[in-house]
């Protein structure tokens, strides 16, 4: 797979989430990896409230890396 | 999007726990953008019991990173 | 809503897994604020096994907070 | 509720793992504090494996707390 | 119960990630002591990819407690 | 089983990414050795949304403990 991440730091947090959300996608890409079906697939849990649910806890156990991996942007 | 979060610091407790549910909010977002559609989905969800745990836990999970980026608000 | 919770800080590890309960309690709240609704959700989800070993996963995630938030009472 | 716990700390990774097992029970009791109800759901959820594996993962998320209470038995 | 566990110190990742797994079952055999009955289940969920994924995450929730114990195995 | 990892040391955010899909596919695998069971599950699994956001989620909590080991790639 080509480059895709090149480092967890961010310069904010609003970035950092970003981060999370763009982890979790990549996860659910690596194990689906063609685009057809991840689209085929996109309108049904996006209307889904507990895939919506499910996706968000992904990206919120993402955030939690990427979090500490910027010391909670406190100097900002 | 818009700037929707600026710090994960919050004054108290009961703040970094209202951070915690934007974030699990934001997270649903998203992955959904279309407000019509979320307005649709919420009557469903929120009467069903393990559809409301499961966005109790997502928010367990963020409220852990923000109580960690206030050093769980320790010097109070 | 109003001052729900002042502080991480409990005197025993006992102290701490309650409220940890709170605040998985507090997260269905935030979610779904109607009381008479959640009271009507009760029964149900209260007798689904696994909507109770669900309850437990939010409320183990939330004592890890509160326990670091207490250095995982040590001193005591 | 009477006190059921005094302390994190345990001897050994087994008396860590054990107490991991009551907190994930615990978190059960809480929210169903009928011993008759309880008792009743057993049966069904002990045969059902993804009640099991459920449960195994909320004694995981406890024994992570334990373990770090314990700075993981490191000196024995 | 036996004596099953002395120690989360292992001499590479995989004896640890190999550990990992045994906390992940013995999470199971505590909730579900017969072996009778497990082994009924087995053929069930070892051919649901659901359970599987499950099964792998009390795995993973695991293997971050050993990795953390054994200091990520950094001196090797 | 032969040896499949060695260190949780990567060079690179994403090679420790691909590290994490690695471990998740690995918890899969010792619960169910068979390689024909797996392959014929795969189909399923890969075309089902909530499968794929399960299999994200165990990458990511992976994740967090190859980012934790490498000190998330911090220096770099």
């Amino acid at each position: 797979m080509e480059k895709w991440i090149r480092s967890l730091k961010t310069n904010t947090p609003q970035e950092g989430f970003e981060l999370a959300i763009l982890l979790a996608q990549k996860g659910i890409e690596y194990t689906q990896p063609s685009v057809a079906i991840r689209k085929k697939l996109r309108p049904k849990y996006s209307k889904n409230p507990d895939s919506l649910i499910a996706a968000s806890e992904v990206i919120a156990i993402h955030f939690q890396t990427v979090a500490a991996a910027n010391n909670y942007w406190k100097t900002k």
